[in-house]
């Protein structure tokens, strides 16, 4: 069976490190059939709209999307992508890899952060010229779905336990629902779960990344504290993620466009490509994904790198030595 | 005149670490009118009410309250107190001293976070079984008072400018008002600002601290990305707090109770002995605020220091110390 694949570059770097991915998809003895589609910046100065109704169609009803970046429009990009494939978890592995600088080389975390509500549900209110509202919304439903994932995700990965991360001493009834409905689903399938509070995990994580392994996020305490991981492990150069729905997955870098160096060649296709083996297992290519995880991090200790990590490999090189230990 | 001083040890290392910073304050030429008033687990147990209200009002009627730590009752004492001195703002500075392991001994920085709402206004709701809300309040008049503290704070300190953290792109009505509010009047005072994005900034600060001085932060963005600078300090041991209003503050240090390590006399009290700096300065005794703040750094660096900071000495020895060298 052809998994049907949409790709969307987005802007800047987007541009070089999606088709290195797609290079190493290629490459591999797997039937895809890929679909090209637009989004982001520069679409939105064409046509004023950053995500055409083509691309959200295609994401909703293709096997799986890689995405590479979008500028200033991110959020109209990826909020919307994340819901056409009816993900509700978005993973987040932070890993510091042998051979890349890291203020923490000892971290190695997998974040599973809720990916349809909290302060993401989008209600918001300007009830007077001076008072805005947003509305945060937390569903046991949500929460428990999240759960069940955790506890596939801990069992199938070998993880002893999980932590869950929130700010119920003040987000009493959201969070404490978050929370206790994530714990009972965790303690009916016999997981072992711990609490922690989102700021004290901000100070743990740095002082000693190897008390936490999986850690059950809502929605912006994920963002920010994988992005915090990130720090850890030298970069968002380094952070794939996977949005996880029933049907269908989106897969993106965690990092944005970077202008900055976009259209040189030398962006680091890493955290792409191994957003493309989180792809590779989702649709249960297991060991093709695995082999293209093992690829990323010899290259990653062996070189060649690029700039980022302190060398001077193009996107290129990279994706090509990737491929040759394939 | 006589300063009218609240002190609230609380609970745990509040407890050793409090009076530490009052005998600091009983040593210097100042006069002052110490009422020592009770809050915390310990109370709750006894009286049901973690904070009562005679606390209360000593905290909403004197100069100052200098306040230790909660422990499960942390939000219920310390919300209703930040509440009860009228604060708008909570000033934490992060600093790596000399003689302390830090992560990132270049950290420097200081949050000034919006103490009043956002998601900590309190408006909660259970709506079903499934469902519960909570209401993200932002107003642009606590975002201009903060901001305008914020620019005064920038000329008084001698600071380049501020750094606005948010999270605009997604919150766009609520954080879009609280960061246009604060350009606003920077822009009318003439102040640099810069924007970044609050799960950028847990990136970058890891990456490199020295980019960023000042950083004004909605209320939960606060909490989570002074207690990440805490994890690159060397734990939040070493993190001071002033919670100012425009009549009273409130100073506590930004670690909690450690039942752990409560009652062994071994808590590092140079986060409380700061924030006991930050008071004297608050209520214009600068020359002496300057001088407690230069002693603990001088013990920080040459000793002796508490267990958490790799010595042996007692909480006694280290203030002690402190006292020795004003
Ligand atoms: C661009 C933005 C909407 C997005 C988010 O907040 O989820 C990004 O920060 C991320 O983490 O993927
Ligand atoms: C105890 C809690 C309510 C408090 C907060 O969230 O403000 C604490 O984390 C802090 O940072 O002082």
């Amino acid at each position: 069976m052809t998994d049907e694949i949409t790709v969307i570059p987005g802007d800047g770097i987007g541009q070089e490190v999606t088709p290195a991915a797609v290079d190493v998809l290629e490459s591999l003895e797997i039937e895809f059939a890929f679909h090209e589609a637009d989004a982001g910046d520069h679409v939105k100065e064409e046509t004023g709209e950053a995500l055409p109704a083509e691309t959200y169609d295609l994401a909703a009803s293709t096997d799986a999307t890689l995405f590479g970046a979008a500028g200033e429009t991110a959020a109209d990009v990826i909020l919307p992508l994340r819901e056409a494939v009816g993900s509700f978890v978005n993973v987040r592995p932070a890993k510091a890899y042998p051979g890349v600088d890291a203020l923490r080389p000892d971290t190695d975390l997998v974040f599973l952060r809720e990916n349809t509500e909290g302060v993401y549900s989008g209600h918001e209110n300007r009830l007077s010229d001076d008072l805005s509202t947003l509305t945060r919304v937390v569903t046991s439903s949500a929460s428990e779905q999240l759960a069940e994932f955790a506890c596939e995700f801990v069992a199938d990965g070998g993880y002893d336990g999980f932590h869950v991360a929130h700010k119920a001493n003040v987000m009493r009834e959201t969070d404490g629902r978050f929370r206790d409905s994530v714990l009972a689903v965790a303690e009916e399938r016999g997981v072992e779960t711990e609490e922690v509070l989102m700021d004290a995990f901000a100070t743990h994580v740095c002082l000693d990344p190897t008390q936490f392994d999986v850690v059950v996020c809502p929605n912006l305490a994920g963002d920010v504290l994988s992005d915090l991981a990130a720090g850890l492990v030298g970069g968002l150069g380094m952070l794939p993620s996977a949005n996880i729905g029933p049907e269908r997955g989106l897969f993106e870098p965690v990092h944005g466009s970077a202008p900055d160096i976009a259209g040189e060649g030398i962006a680091n296709p890493a955290a792409t490509i191994i957003s493309a083996a989180m792809l590779l297992e989702y649709l249960g290519h297991d060991d093709d994904g695995q082999a293209v995880r093992s690829a990323v991090e010899g290259v990653l200790e062996d070189g060649p790198r690029t700039p980022d990590l302190g060398g001077d490999a193009s996107t290129d090189d990279v994706t090509d030595a990737v491929i040759d230990r394939l």
